[in-house]
């Protein structure tokens, strides 16, 4: 029997971790799990899998959800990160699903890190924004870290049996989302709509926008880095629309090992559920046959600005991956806010990287530093225009 | 420093075995080398790589070979069978390459097996005739068989770290030879100059019409559901015109992993002498940028008979691979002295198995059996035309 946290399981890959338990309900006992606003999801998912905790991010959500369940119902109700952390540390799960989305996902990582939990890694933040520290605490307290994002999956599983330093480069696809082959004219004026169309992933909202803009592609690069122990420079991006090759590993004798399959979030979510073991489940053969072709272009990291940033930001290292980080968050909120257009995200985050004076690493509080001042750079970017004060101005349809 | 024989050291996989030698000179050191009948480059071999033993198949031509050897030179010459085996079991070898071409093959194997030695498997005959009883033998000697073959390196890659038990299907991938997308009438007439380009490959003779004919890849088949111990159905042949994934493994979790790389056989031989350790060569890089696009396609098995004819051995089993085999190597060697056209090559194979009475394999000597009842079988075949008195006389051009 494993027995599993899952923090974020009212978002994507969460209520796809509680697929996967459905289909294993014999061999997965979920022992605690949280949300961020949908008390009603929650709700359904206490009744279901009866954990013994479960969380709901503010304190009067968490009230109305107590209020919410039948009497008989046991599992306690906690809120904010107090809750966070006591999903995250919970001494009976073994495992940890870090499926929540943001910042917020690393205090919580950091304190599984130091239960020795298993970390099935799905937040993306940890490791970019903490990157060789988090992986350091890892391997201080002997915790393993299972990528479940599906292209790290898939370098994970490439790499299985084989040495890191035997890596000569990681190949990291991307679909290259709804606006490949376009150019900086047509994306001047894309709406909100025409981003959040991803064409194989259905995914939450923010990572579809970071899939549109390529800033999620180089998300992954920072996350690979760390994860993988690489030089930026062996990590190769590949734009493969069919997105059936996840990602692979070329090794220094030149053989590429790659994990494929069809677009199924699953796979890779109970992969590290049941590692080293693969499991059998219901999901859909690949057929190469019905693919046909399958098809491989340079990325355009002229147009698409984000993707060069995150190898930019890896190049100064220390806080500035971070900082990249928590600036397209506010960024990408900024856009789905209609406050500024598809392509201010690459440029506003430019600006905030350039502001940046980056520090070292020792503490998740650097981290957090970090993230505020981003946030403040940003309100004062966007409030008084850039700091060319132009930019902005230019770029932004409200103004 | 590794220690190894090569048995068949003057044919394509022979002399590329050799070039992966020149590579690791300092690591790799050669015992052993046999040839066929190239005396001349086989004394090249003999003066660059100093092996202790070396063995040409004919008495005469050994003789011939000692006196064009310089004086000074240490390398007991042999001949023979005796001479072969004398490699296969050559002390000081823990890896001997089985480069070797057709069932002659099989007994040096076995010696090597019996001696504990790691097998680089590049003989197809061994498992395509002895199937389970070389495994079972592999078995109970603690020999390591190695794929060499670039399909079922790739599957042996793909599945490093995994459970045999995990396999849910074999993706075998086939480039589809010259043929591709023929049909019949074309074949009727193909001359041996046609069959014997190769798209993407450079082989020897015999496996190259065996590409054309894709009794290569029936024959593919075969040692794979021997080596990885699937069944036939497990076996899904894939035409993938670019030879690009080499070959892969659809485990049970819906995961696929492949392995991938520019044709270039170098790359699995020296994966199977430094196994488990990868080694940096200077061989290509993979690009899929310049590749740009992977096609795939469905076999047409009622063209490419031999093909089908693979998978129907399988299903009776015991001697019928061997036979299926045996039939074809004669089958080809009549093609390409021009007794029989290139659609005869998979009729006449037809014929034979349905002549033959298969039985169980306990000894080398029941497959030894079986080959000489084939050829038997053929030469009647080939002499006084088919059992029902016309196929062979409507294909047979010179007829």
């Amino acid at each position: 029997m494993k027995y599993i946290s899952i923090l974020g399981s009212t978002g994507s890959i969460g209520t796809q971790t509680l697929d996967v338990v459905r289909e294993h309900i014999d061999e997965i006992k979920v022992c605690a799990i949280t949300g961020n606003k949908n008390i009603e999801l929650l709700k359904h998912q206490i009744l279901e899998f009866e954990p013994q905790l479960a969380c709901i991010m503010d304190e009067e959500k968490a009230l109305m959800l107590k209020n919410m369940l039948p009497s008989n119902v046991k599992t306690e109700i906690m809120c904010g990160m107090e809750g966070l952390i006591a999903a995250a540390e919970f001494e009976q799960s073994e495992i940890i699903v870090t499926a929540i989305s943001g910042m917020i996902g690393l205090k919580p990582t950091v304190a599984a890190i130091k239960k020795h939990k298993i970390i099935a890694l799905a937040n993306k933040e940890t490791l970019v924004t903490g990157g060789s520290y988090i992986m350091n605490l890892a391997k201080e307290y002997n915790a393993k870290i299972l990528p479940v994002d599906s292209e790290h999956s898939a370098i994970f599983q490439s790499l299985m049996a084989n040495d890191k330093k035997t890596i000569h480069k990681i190949i990291l696809t991307a679909s290259g989302g709804p606006f490949r082959g376009k150019f900086t004219d047509f994306l001047k004026n894309v709406t909100i709509e025409d981003a959040l169309k991803h064409p194989n992933w259905s995914m939450g909202r923010k990572i579809t926008i970071d899939s549109a803009t390529l800033m999620n592609k180089g998300l992954e690069v920072i996350e690979a880095k760390f994860l993988f122990d690489v030089e930026p420079e062996q990590i190769e991006v590949v734009v493969h629309p069919q997105s059936i090759i996840h990602s692979g590993i070329e090794f220094i004798d030149h053989s590429t090992i790659a994990q494929l399959g069809l677009p199924d979030m699953r796979v890779p979510i109970q992969f590290a559920l049941f590692y080293p073991t693969r499991v059998q489940n219901c999901y859909k053969s690949l057929s190469l046959f019905d693919i046909g072709c399958l098809t491989f272009e340079k990325p355009d990291i002229e147009t698409f600005k984000c993707l060069k940033l995150a190898f930019d930001s890896l190049k100064v290292g220390k806080t500035m991956p971070a900082v990249l980080n928590a600036s397209n968050e506010a960024c990408v909120n900024l856009f789905l806010n209609k406050k500024i257009s598809f392509l201010d995200i690459g440029n506003l985050n430019e600006k905030v990287m350039l502001l940046h004076n980056p520090k070292e690493i020792d503490c998740v509080e650097v981290i957090l530093e970090a993230e505020e001042w981003t946030k403040r750079t940003i309100k004062e970017l966007s409030d008084i225009g850039p700091f060319d004060g132009k930019e902005i101005l230019r770029c932004h349809p409200e103004r």
